[in-house]
């Protein structure tokens, strides 16, 4: 009820992740998160459907930028070449948020088994729809998947890096370095 | 009860899997897979702690083999080429399975969201520790989480070519084909 309230959203993001960070997820109730906000449990549910889209609520749009982006990567370039349009469009999209929110979220998620499964599926979500379009650019079967397996490993393995504060390049710039070391890892024998 | 059954774990796995194929994993009771080997609910529970013990029993021996086999790598190889001797030896003792039964495996995890969470969970925690390795051996934190990675990607992609038929190659030929699809992919711009 109420009248609506400016970033009502934003506010209830950045008290859950604080109450999941100090109690752990599990013990965190809806109707403590919106205590903490001042805001109302009824509140919270118009505005969240449960606790997790306070985790996962960003996913499908990250995962449909990403996709789309490989979709639109000009013609020419290798199966990863391709994905790291895709890349470069999630550290954008990431880019704008806030490190320590995103830290915080990783930390919650990696001290939740339930969590971190539901967290792999999403990049594993993520991959197999980046390996759908790299087939339909004429990349074959097993080379589309690893590309695009190997793309989304690279977007974890920067966002985490980018959260825990001890890079303090932006996002884009830990995404590219990323896909460099990757590149470096697989030459030679 | 009842005496000693040779290869009752074997007889109860593979009635297993044909159950879950037919009727879901959910649907198919620890009671019906023994009633359809003949054995009896209380030796499928003296050899088995639940239903999905029968998918993820071996998942820790395979870990384990993984990290060894990448530990003990000769100096010298870059850190994909150490993660190859975990493939290889991840393939030696999968090769030795029935191609039948790993497809059915694979296809009633691939159906049940708990369990495909659960499959890469698994596969995260081989990636988890090889990369533990590798940093052992010198290996920079990004460059040894990105091998690991990759290197689980082509395990799950190898395997999965491997059981679907598609392939008459052996798997240890399919996993050495994969790495080398890998380099090809992170090759170029």
């Amino acid at each position: 009820m109420g009248r609506w309230e400016p970033d009502s959203r934003g506010r209830l993001r950045e008290a859950a992740l604080a109450l999941f960070a100090e109690r752990g997820f599990d013990q965190t109730t809806a109707a403590e998160i919106a205590a903490r906000t001042g805001l109302t449990e009824r509140t919270f549910f118009r505005l969240f459907a449960d606790k997790r889209e306070v985790l996962f609520g960003g996913s499908e749009v990250l995962g449909e930028r990403i996709v789309a982006a490989v979709a639109e990567a000009p013609d020419g370039h290798t199966p990863l070449g391709a994905v790291a349009y895709g890349l470069d469009a999630a550290a954008a999209l990431l880019g704008e948020g806030r490190r320590d929110l995103c830290a915080q979220r990783h930390a919650v998620i990696a001290a939740n088994p339930e969590l971190r499964e539901r967290e792999l599926a999403k990049l594993a979500d993520y991959a197999a729809g980046v390996a759908g379009i790299l087939r339909q650019r004429g990349v074959g079967e097993m080379q589309a998947t690893l590309a695009a397996e190997a793309g989304m490993t690279v977007l974890r393995v920067a966002i985490e890096r980018w959260a825990s504060g001890g890079d303090d390049r932006d996002l884009g710039t830990i995404m590219s370095d990323a896909v460099a070391e990757l590149r470096a890892v697989a030459a030679g024998g």
